[in-house]
């Protein structure tokens, strides 16, 4: 997506259109304006067309979007239609939360496994994913044409397991241990540092 | 600390900063240059000088910064020496797994109890946090003097607690809902989409 010459702000702020629009009433808003959306979202007029034709080309004068459209539009742009497969390495309380988390489907993907080093917790959840040791992870991705993960371990793990994802052919991680990384350039790291950005805010405010 | 008048960029990168230098080796740096956490974190060497500037002063030259005087600069720069207290909504999976998330102490944050509607769940987490029943928020907010909250409900929830929440007084709120939701200009929300920011990252490397 990176090709296509558009921010990452803006790329940061289509899921948010993608998200809005999904949520509208059903059938109450079978066309909507730019303005509309800037109007709800508290974003600029400006802006919200600027991002919108750089994913999805300009709305009709007048009625603007017609709003099932522009949804698939989104969704073929941030190619959430594209089904891609998904592991975690890590199966304790954030990492059985992420596998029963329900959002990943929505935008196309798939987790199918998550890898642990506590025999105790290898098994399946009860929405029958299976979790694994992680000594298995290597041959499992390469079976499975595993591409993306998520680190949901202890901070004092998180470069080893980043490295064993890596040397799998993972090259998409997004990684909640709040600890830099190390991978290489064709490596794309996400780092979720929950705590931070809540702190963030909340300093900000009071 | 939006007041002194660094950009957000900067802001969302002190943490970065802080996580990296928290997690060196016990000992082995007692000064570092920004050069030196530039080529760690492969960000720009001036990008570092001026976001460390902004919040800690310069560094020495040569010897560049006493590792641990700018570890506590960033912290207080950050007010995680502050404990602020915290509210969950929605005590599920997800609410649970930020329950027993021990990531929020370092950032000075103190999650203090969890309310949910479902009677279920009413009572004490392993940690000793309660899960209050969704009526008794706004009582309890008042008693404890409570600003921040994290949402942690399904998506068709979310608006209904985020009202909730502003009226219990809170003003900085974490929203793990993918969907947008509309509060007073002086209530500072961030939303958390996991699966759309993975699906950024991941669309985007294959």
């Amino acid at each position: 997506m990176q090709t296509r010459n558009i921010s990452n702000a803006c790329l940061n702020r289509l899921p948010v259109y993608l998200s809005f629009l999904k949520n509208l009433p059903k059938g109450e808003y079978p066309c909507i304006s730019a303005t509309s959306i800037a109007k709800a979202l508290d974003l600029g007029e400006v802006q919200v067309r600027k991002d919108l034709s750089a994913a999805c080309g300009s709305g009709r004068p007048k009625t603007g979007y017609d709003t099932d459209v522009l949804i698939s539009s989104l969704e073929s742009y941030l190619k959430y239609n594209r089904k891609d497969k998904v592991i975690i390495v890590g199966a304790g309380k954030l990492g059985k939360a992420l596998l029963d988390y329900d959002g990943f489907e929505a935008v196309g993907l798939n987790v199918i496994a998550a890898f642990d080093n506590d025999p105790a917790v290898y098994g399946r959840t009860e929405h029958g994913i299976a979790i694994k040791p992680i000594t298995q992870i290597k041959s499992f991705c390469a079976e499975n044409g595993i591409k993306i993960g998520i680190i949901a371990v202890p901070d004092v793990f998180a470069q080893e397991v980043c490295d064993r994802m890596v040397e799998s052919g993972i090259s998409a991680i997004m990684n909640f241990a709040p600890v830099h990384l190390r991978a290489g350039d064709n490596v794309c790291i996400k780092n979720e540092n929950i705590a931070a950005n809540l702190a963030l805010i909340s300093k900000s405010v009071n």
